[in-house]
């Protein structure tokens, strides 16, 4: 089941995709992708939906983040054992664990907003993990059934401010339009392996990453664990798993976007997305 | 104004203390301490009331955290010249900025849970910015004008999973209720200079930290201007702004929170909270 949400940014509606692949408006049956509608009771009741039945959403209708109230994105750092040797750094001992701003949460095709003063803004492809149900305290064994589904996400990264300035990497991964998240939640009953996907992204047409989510060290099931020792993991929080192989910052010389760039990401069976790269001209 | 929100976890209705210093219940006129109640345009409607005229909140209701819908708490770290000295690190070049989840916030009065595996968790008295107003670009000789007031926190720490395992803050300062936000939010017309405030924690009754805004290296209006350029604040976040010297890791040799232990801080002029510190006995 491929869940979505359309509409102005911050007036987003649900929908689902029906059998044809076309988007159905749910907000007739459920207020939003989010809280209780993300628990397995929640799926299931929307499993049992004719959703062709459904009214089809507009044409040409804007995508959101693919789940609302969303509470906290966790993002895991060097997560993939060949992007840690890329960066020149160690495989991490346990999860680095930092977090990027819900308010950098964006649908999967809206633009990526290079900050003011920005030099250095880097694409990150990435699977995010969609939490479903309250998860405290929970064993590696049974951490798979805590997760409502998984999503593409794009993990834009500004180095400079990430690593070049007093410690802590939040400032380089909270910027605005800094998280694509979409274009569906895919609910994890379709995602039999999440260790067995293949994720790329590419800028103006030239393929930048392609790399298996094989290749992870810590794995969906233990970061869901492992999180869920040191905070509750609420129906809605994102964990974005890390990224493979090929960013800007791993190339020789660097390469970052500047506007009128490309990128377009996807993983198997999760769907794609595509921005374009703008400056910020906002006031 | 003093403005505030009790009830149930969860479920905090908004309230304000009368001239008299009763609380009374606003859930009648607002819907919550939130949005564009936080905005100067809200906060002048607010003030204009007759607050004694409206009903009392029920005798030994729970204080929740004063400011409802927080979208991301941004922490400054080692931000006291006293505080840096005390744990051998340098004044950080740039604000050290890091997130806490907004799953960790509680009632000023709510306790602290120790969480399970802890060794180290630790207070920290913070004065805690309110942005009122969506703040983006900001000058620092406007930026004053982006908050809605100040309140007291309690930046509760696990060291040990903030410093000792694998890069990045986050997972130290997030755990649920390592962050109590109260009693009430302190409209910025009633702190005339937020570098001027005395801070102060004890444990069961030592004095511990005994502090003054005027050592903070970065102040109020620097760190929503600099913020300001990373990322937009929104009404209802959060910064919390660092602590002075007097943190249990500090100590010779090092102290550390466990059950039965009481806490106590405050600020001039913005109340004071009170915990318990309990072990996590939650399923």
């Amino acid at each position: 089941m491929k869940l979505l949400r359309w509409g102005p940014i911050g007036q987003e509606k649900p929908a689902i995709m029906d059998a044809q692949g076309i988007a159905r408006d749910l907000s007739g049956l459920v207020p939003d992708i989010a809280g209780p509608v993300l628990s397995d009771t929640g799926l299931e009741m929307l499993r049992g939906l004719d959703a062709a039945s459904l009214p089809r959403i507009p044409d040409g209708a804007r995508m959101g983040p693919c789940v609302g109230q969303t509470g906290k994105v966790i993002c895991i750092g060097l997560n993939y054992s060949d992007h840690a040797a890329e960066t020149g750094a160690p495989v991490p001992l346990e999860p680095i664990t930092f977090m990027k701003a819900t308010s950098a949460l964006c649908g999967p095709n809206d633009p990526i907003i290079v900050p003011r003063g920005s030099e250095k803004t880097d694409w990150e492809v990435e699977l995010a993990i969609i939490v479903g149900t309250t998860a405290r305290y929970v064993p590696e064994s049974d951490a798979l059934s805590f997760i409502a589904g998984y999503a593409v996400a794009n993990d834009v990264s500004e180095r400079a401010w990430q690593m070049e300035h007093s410690g802590q990497w939040t400032k380089g991964k909270s910027s605005d339009n800094f998280g694509q998240v979409g274009p569906w939640l895919v609910t994890r009953d379709e995602v039999p392996d999440p260790q067995a996907l293949r994720l790329w992204l590419s800028v103006n047409d030239v393929r930048m990453q392609d790399g298996s989510t094989s290749t992870m060290v810590y794995g969906a099931a233990f970061l869901i664990s492992y999180l869920s020792r040191f905070f509750t993991l609420h129906p809605g929080d994102i964990i974005m798993t890390g990224t493979p192989p090929g960013v800007g910052l791993g190339m020789k010389p660097p390469q970052f976007l500047k506007p009128g760039d490309v990128v377009e990401l996807g993983i198997t069976g999760l769907g794609q997305q595509r921005q374009d790269v703008i400056a910020d001209d906002r006031p």
